[in-house]
């Protein structure tokens, strides 16, 4: 790729060594949150949401537990003033969530803004202007100074309107397009707006470092932050944001590293939506919070739900492979690790309940509103015994003999692979009735009689092969072994009856049980057979049976 | 969510501290690239692949240049088996081309993996056992020394059989599950396969570390690589190499922090398919280095063909926010982007041609195959002035002046509002002509006479209002100001003429002008109008009377 060359990087360090973060292992505390779905999220949309779309968006983030909802951008159009207005006439917000309202720094936009937002109970106005190199010189053709004059008179005015209009306010300023701004001058910007607002503990206000586009890789932007947040004016009763972009691929570590850097919130959307790639996945962000044990605060129970609402009202889709979201990031179809994953399930179940360590699964997939059944152990032709197997067993209730499993696997993969598609828990079962219960082609048992002989059984056979029925009597020292030695004598079998294992069939109405038979053959291979019935002898002989015209 | 108590840490840290690769900026170098599309990501797919669509993925990822390509686990299905037999047997692999197989250390699977590997002209054999606290615990119930001589076993039979087959052989070794094994335990388990192997300058051997599951944070991962970089016996004729996943959405942060932590090499897939969240997105990462001038040896100049590809082969969908090849990731409806691209794509073209720094757009989507008018400024609700007026520039060849845009802008955004609807160019071209175009309603020109006077014009203009037919006449000290004195002392009209300007429609076959007025009103808003003709007097007359007629 040879246009390479017309590139260079665009971020820029700050003036010292700026890397205390690197110290911490982990997000410890959950930030505040302000969700950004209405206003980044919506602007970002083929189809901008309707109205009813915008509240019924507003009440699911309501319900996920979001206390600082951005709700537009009131000035820029009318369904989003429209909205805005509907949310305070008809009292849709509550007592404890703050809406939040995003404006240039310019004259009739704030004022339009203060317009829109009356009555508010409690309002964030967030003011913004573009302080990086490309944007001065490309876009305003501005002086540092002229800038920053732009965010001061922003400021001011902000605080004047506030005194006037009737509500409580607090202040968020943007430095936009922070990733491309020197560090001294955004910090610079940053200041002489706080100087303007001059924060109080009653009064804090809000300092947002947006990662406009990401032009670094993450460790960059947290030393950004923790230069921001050491040199930053009235520190103390500043909340330091932070608004994430995903152009790099690394939305969700730039806001775990700048939080460990220094930051208290986070704005982002749910499933990434946003400009280009979007914003930061705040889904992601909690549940990883979450699968480390630590609350962050969201309710991400209902999840299926939840992506219900947001593809119905944004017409985005859920991809896939989205962290503990998305349709396939639970799905487990190779062998080895359904292998595992069926080992740890009964490995917690007995030794640990408490704690979830199950191997291929972050976290337990009903944490989320997901189920194993449906959602982990899935059947293709990269799968083996271990699937099947846990399908058999915690769907209908069969639990094979070890090397039966693998029998069954085998079986399984050659039907998947074959006919190219995957296999569904009723296939399976199916597939494991036709194979291996009560197969009685070419060999038939039509009648049994014991008696006991020496401690041990003697069994009258009355078999069929083909058509033609013999009947055979042979000892053996239990009753299965005696049919076993029965229908050798009958038809020159040879054979070793290797497995025999039993169970109740606890999902029967009619309390039957299952028997499972492995025999080898001279070769030294295995060949299986199930037999189902009430009574746990016929049940056997079925079993065996079948085990013979399996060879 | 009260279940998150049932979570805790499960990744260890090494015993002493690893955080040198902080120091460093960024990504120099590009790291040899391995593609796990065909096993990793094959085998995550509800449907894996058949072999004719293995074969057409496999000849796309040769195109993309990659050289080392992990074609599949020969010992796991039918279809992987003749999967590889096909490439090596109809010779579909380039010379310069590695593939490279997938095997667990266990003697069988080793064993038909040699087997179905033979012939082929240089092959990677890639041998695995899982290494973590939870796999030998739950898993394996082995000990550590029981854990490392599985690989050390496997390592050995490697060993043995490479010597015994033709063909030339490269070793690679993962301790799977690595980010859930102690680094110390890992990197016994790594030098004692190292010892067996015993790599040297010419025949070096790959330890690739996996993120099997993400369990910490990017920079967790990077001071694990750093520590077995730094310990590792043998490091000199070792490539370490990376397997990133992405269940906390932290793939590509991984994969760079580890190249900087001493990985040379990464595997991953196209898109970040693969087991669950998919692995690390080779295109991300090779595309995050591109941006910042560094060549990643791969091409994706075609990103839309192998969109295509991928998408037909696997089944899934390339997600329309995932970074630079999405279908949105280069969209701009807002406003103020479309704006600031707009100025910036001009700065860029009078100031810096050999440079990228366009505001809001990473990369230059022309050199991943996208184009400025399809992709980049796109029109809704969200959009203003800046986006409208560059669509109208670019692809109709009108130059508007600025307030004119700022008009235009206002009206596309009622019609996107209302109509709840992306506006695509033609609808825009035609919606400019509707309001701003040869308008002759109320108010229209008939006839326009000039005569010369006092180095100004006298103009005698016959018009009608409603079908009345009026003719009068008017000085002004140009042509158009006399025909504007006319109409306003014919009608009593109170208004200025503000703004005039003109230009040649180079896309017009009969080397038309366009013309363009802006009155002010008495309120001191403006009204607009635009002419178009093949005389450029009739054409600002048309405008004149369209900007009249839209008041």
């Amino acid at each position: 790729m040879e246009n390479v060359k017309k590139y260079q990087r665009q971020y820029h360090m700050p003036p010292e060594k700026c890397t205390k973060w690197a110290q911490k292992e982990y997000v410890e505390k959950a930030p505040s949150w302000c969700s950004v779905d209405l206003r980044d999220g919506n602007q970002a949309l083929v189809i901008p949401m309707s109205l009813e779309q915008k509240i019924e968006f507003f009440k699911l983030l309501v319900k996920i537990g979001f206390k600082e909802i951005e709700v537009g951008f009131p000035a820029a159009s009318e369904t989003e003033y429209t909205f805005l207005r509907t949310l305070i006439e008809q009292d849709l917000i509550p007592e404890d969530v703050t809406i939040q309202v995003l404006t240039q720094a310019r004259e009739h936009i704030i004022r339009k803004t203060f317009e829109a937002v009356k009555g508010a109970p409690k309002a964030i106005i967030h003011v913004y202007n573009s302080t990086s190199v490309a944007q001065r010189e490309q876009v305003f053709k501005k002086s540092k100074e002229e800038i920053i004059r732009i965010a001061v008179e922003g400021a001011q005015l902000l605080k004047e309107l506030a005194e006037e209009t009737e509500g409580n306010f607090q202040f968020e300023y943007s430095p936009e397009s922070f990733t491309g701004t020197e560090p001294e001058y955004a910090l610079e910007v940053c200041n002489a707006v706080l100087d303007v607002w001059k924060p109080t503990a009653e009064n804090k206000c809000i300092i947002n470092l947006p990662v406009t586009v990401q032009l670094s890789m993450p460790h960059v932007y947290a030393s950004q932050i923790e230069y921001m947040s050491t040199h930053m004016k009235y520190r103390e009763h500043v909340i330091l944001s932070q608004h994430p972009h995903n152009d790099r691929g690394c939305g969700v570590a730039d806001a775990e590293m700048g939080l460990l850097a220094g930051a208290d919130r986070v704005e982002g959307t749910l499933f990434g939506n946003g400009e280009r790639t979007g914003n930061v996945d705040i889904v992601t962000l909690a549940m990883n919070m979450y699968s480390q044990g630590v609350d962050p605060g969201l309710d991400f129970s209902d999840m299926p739900g939840i992506c219900e609402v947001y593809e119905k009202c944004t017409g985005m889709k859920v991809d896939e492979r989205s962290p503990y979201s998305g349709a396939l990031v639970f799905a487990a179809f190779s062998g080895s690790h359904q292998d595992a994953i069926a080992k740890g399930m009964h490995w917690r179940e007995e030794k640990d309940p408490g704690h979830w360590t199950v191997p291929y699964l972050p976290i337990d997939p009903t944490d989320v509103g997901r189920n194993y059944d449906a959602d982990v152990i899935r059947i293709n032709s990269q799968s083996g015994k271990g699937g099947v197997g846990y399908i058999l067993e915690t769907q209908y209730g069969l639990n094979l003999p070890a090397k039966m499993r693998e029998a069954m696997g085998y079986a399984a993969k050659a039907v998947s692979d074959h006919s190219h598609k995957e296999l569904h828990p009723e296939e399976i079962f199916s597939l494991f009735k036709k194979t291996f219960e009560n197969v009685v082609e070419p060999y038939r048992v039509d009648e049994v009689h014991f008696r006991q002989k020496d401690g041990g059984f003697v069994a009258q056979v009355t078999s069929s092969f083909n058509g033609k029925t013999t009947t055979t009597e042979a000892a053996g020292n239990g009753r299965l072994n005696a049919v076993s030695n029965a229908l050798k004598k009958a038809y020159e079998l040879k054979f070793n009856l290797v497995t025999y294992q039993e169970h109740a069939l606890e999902q029967s109405s009619s309390s039957k049980a299952i028997a499972y038979v492995g025999i080898q053959k001279p070769d030294g291979s295995l060949s299986w057979g199930a037999g189902v019935n009430s009574d746990i002898i016929h049940a056997s002989v079925d079993a065996l049976v079948t085990a013979i015209n399996n060879r």
